[in-house]
């Protein structure tokens, strides 16, 4: 696997990724109805730092690296992740995750904060924890899933 | 005490509160140098309800109020708040944050979250409690305090 900076010739299989995940509404907190420009505006914003993940010639997965906060804040970072859905199983998140690890250690940051983790993607949370995040927060019932109703979301964080 | 929404008129007063708690840098995770518009864009942004404290015609203190999150979770409401450096102790905040908790309910949100609570901000993190928000995540290290170095921030949380 490849991972390489995302340029624009890459919107559209990275909206090909995008859509579905946002579609179900299941693990990010975005409009369900986004449209694909709004939805690409936000993902490669230019405070986010954008990747993209290659097997054998095709994008199967995306993230975003950026500061958390600024000012007192900066020196932690975030990220978001996204694999297509043909690809999952395969460790594609597991080696984004590792990438954007290194990267942000390589920009300077000194944390990595991960705002708003859907209780309900045990798939996702155990990969962070397995990555070194620990769960040091719980927001009850802060997300409104799709088939479950309101579920808890958690907030994920690690040295670097 | 009286308080109304902000209009434009009230920049001037609202920057004279924000000026001095932004630039000692102890309490909001934002640039000490960041100058007048660009923090009145921000503390006056289009998605933000911003409100003012009035007592004796003289605005002592300004907060916004908006959703935490879009999508699924958009029923989670925000706050900031600030308050005029020679009005401290006098309930001003308390008085805001009262009517951001019913002002919120009005609106439908189900829960207030307040994302980044300066460890070290103590008689914030007690008021807060007081107002019934529950410390739900800290946030190791996360904020770099001018005088005190990387202390923690704390994400707190209470339902409506």
């Amino acid at each position: 696997m490849i991972i390489r900076p995302a340029n624009s010739e890459d919107a559209e299989p990275i909206w090909r990724i995008l859509e579905p995940v946002i579609r179900a509404g299941e693990t990010y907190p975005l409009p369900r109805d986004v449209g694909r420009s709004e939805a690409l505006a936000y993902w490669l914003a230019p405070h986010h730092e954008a990747f993209v993940a290659i097997e054998t010639d095709a994008i199967v997965g995306t993230y975003y690296l950026c500061a958390n906060n600024v000012g007192g804040g900066a020196h932690v970072a975030n990220c978001g992740y996204m694999v297509a859905g043909g690809a999952t199983g395969r460790g594609v998140a597991r080696a984004m995750c590792a990438h954007s690890l290194a990267r942000a250690k390589d920009r300077g940051f000194r944390a990595m904060q991960f705002n708003f983790v859907i209780a309900t993607n045990e798939r996702a949370v155990r990969l962070w924890q397995a990555m070194g995040f620990s769960i040091v927060g719980r927001l009850p019932s802060a997300f409104l899933h799709p088939t479950q109703g309101y579920v808890d979301a958690l907030v994920m964080y690690r040295e670097l």
